[in-house]
């Protein structure tokens, strides 16, 4: 059983996000945007490789309309660390030397840093060419796989660069998750409670109430987890394309969040850091007398359950480096996040309700980072 | 007097272009969409930058709104070779150092390299910033200033990088011209030619009537020169902005003259490569019988009465490199205008008309080379 969600841009139905238990399906929808005859690059990564790589070209191979006359493939080094302009430039000069013209085909199998780099170097190679995005992580599968938002790291700097870039295509296959190591399945955990909380109290609920079945891999659940984050997170990019509003919103937790992973040297996962950042990001907001201390302890306390870590007991588990408030507020003014001197936090009015706050200052994020951790 | 000009983009108006003869109206067009209190970097080359820099900082600084906080300026060398990957990413480390947001401007004040690296920056840079045109040349005015078309070279491979990035607005002023160096003025009537033949015979008559006037930088004729050339390729543009069709036919003279301009190293011009490339394209069009030699000779006629070159003898003025027809059309075919395995030619079935073909062969296109230049 298959659910498919298309995905708009400016009220035109651009591409399927296809949320399934295996890969085979994927044969029919590259069919049907691609003329047979042309070339495909399934780009990956180290690890990712190892388990699904030959099923994928096999897949391909096996395609009775014999779309591709060549199918390459080009492994990166799995890591964070590989996501950035040097390893971009090389893959564009692979597709250079192998002749890639504008109308092959890259395919994207595995994580954020595979989907980013491989929608990166789609949207700017010839001026853009077209890219499927296959992701095997949790994160990818509800986070950047949608929205077509793609960006690399220049000289350490996170993210500077990159480009708005939609895939053709979202190929889901649940199962895929199963050889996802433990940390980094909970890390994808802390995207989807952050859907929750900036949108539905209901599906907040629902994650409250099903911990132990998500994080054992139940196909049915991690479906309608997937898919339920996937809905809300394309309501939110259709409304917003260009992130000139309430895209923002998707940043809750992450203003503090990009602080703390760049603070720990990236020792800490994304979605880990993203957790700290919306214990903090709700400790403020109760402090503003948004929320009830409550309703604040309950958001710390679904993290806690889905294995995310919410206080320095936890970080320390990862890293050595010494706790420093100063230090972390410190780098949020450098986060582009920044609109001119302000620094954007998203707040919670209540589980299912956030905003876009300009008020914070650097003294109360100081003293929610030391109480709050 | 100036005359405005509006591209669109999927029917929604995008930016002006205004056509005049001096600087000073930048500041109320770019008052008009930028809230004051922001940065303004301003990129330029090592030639443009002695005529043209300090009066546009000058010009900048009398803003009565000061929109402006801070202007800087980045320079760089002078040259078709600065046009690179590595100059790119240096250009958007110093705008990372000087922590350029998204509500900053870059102003692109240049010829064609710096308008092409100034939007591909623009572009990328936080997916994506808003940028000025201020064409300096010819070419630039006539050409790379509309339409979007972003492109920088890796490792020698020409525009193989890029993205298609709107400009805010475009501003040309005729009488920078002056300071152009009379053999980049007469290049830039390459693409002015092309456009009459593959769009307008009345305005390839008028140009074939006004050749010392517009040599002479009068500025009553290069005006009307200019905006003539625009409105054909905004048109073009506007009819097929992600060049899926006939935007290709502003193609015309490039897929010889790219091959020409990468045989000789760069040695000639952009446009003087174009001249070269429309002559052999013109000759193939009369070979294959779609128009009479009269027209091809008169084509051929035009391109020698602005003094750009149409044979081996023009060329040797340029370069020593022997001529290789075999090896120039071996270069066509890893040209990104290459598809699948077809070369594309646009020919001509008359002055004001062109179509695409894929039907010519490596050994025509040989012989008309042999032939025609």
């Amino acid at each position: 059983m298959s659910n498919i969600l298309n995905v708009r841009y400016d009220s035109k139905p651009i591409y399927d996000i296809n949320i399934t238990d295996d890969f085979s399906s994927i044969i029919d929808s590259i069919t049907g945007f691609m003329i047979p005859g042309r070339k495909v690059c399934i780009i990956s990564d180290t690890n990712v490789s190892k388990f699904h790589l030959d099923d994928m070209i096999r897949l391909l191979e096996s395609d009775p309309a014999s779309t591709f006359l060549r199918i390459d493939s080009y492994v990166i080094e799995a890591g964070e660390r590989s996501k950035n302009t040097d390893n971009i430039l090389s893959l564009i000069k692979y597709l250079i030397e192998r002749k890639y013209d504008r109308n092959d085909l890259l395919i994207a199998l595995g994580g954020g840093v595979i989907g980013d780099m491989t929608g990166f170097a789609a949207a700017i190679y010839l001026r853009g060419i077209r890219f499927v995005q296959v992701p095997t992580s949790l994160l990818a599968m509800v986070d950047s796989s949608i929205g077509g938002k793609t960006g690399v790291d220049l000289d350490g700097y996170k993210n500077m660069v990159g480009a708005f870039h939609m895939p053709k295509y979202v190929h889901i296959n649940v199962n895929a998750l199963k050889t996802l190591p433990e940390r980094e399945h909970i890390s994808g955990f802390a995207e989807i409670i952050k859907h929750a909380v900036i949108k539905s109290s209901d599906y907040f609920e629902y994650l409250y109430d099903n911990v132990c079945p998500a994080l054992d891999k139940d196909v049915t659940v991690l479906k309608k987890i997937i898919y339920d984050s996937c809905v809300i997170k394309r309501d939110v990019v259709e409304e917003d394309p260009l992130e000139k509003g309430i895209r923002a919103y998707l940043n809750f937790g992450h203003t503090i969040g990009h602080a703390i992973e760049k603070y720990y040297d990236f020792s800490l996962l994304h979605g880990e850091c993203v957790s700290l950042g919306m214990v903090v990001s709700s400790y403020i907001s109760y402090k503003k007398g948004l929320i009830t201390l409550k309703t604040h302890e309950k958001i710390r306390e679904i993290l806690r359950a889905y294995g995310l870590p919410v206080d320095l007991s936890d970080i320390r588990r990862y890293s050595d480096i010494e706790f420093n408030p100063d230090e972390i507020i410190r780098i949020t003014a450098n986060d582009k996040k920044a609109d001119g001197n302000m620094i954007k936090y998203v707040l919670i009015n209540d589980i299912g309700s956030v905003y876009i706050d300009k008020t914070v200052t650097p003294d109360m994020a100081k003293n929610a980072l030391r109480e709050a951790l």
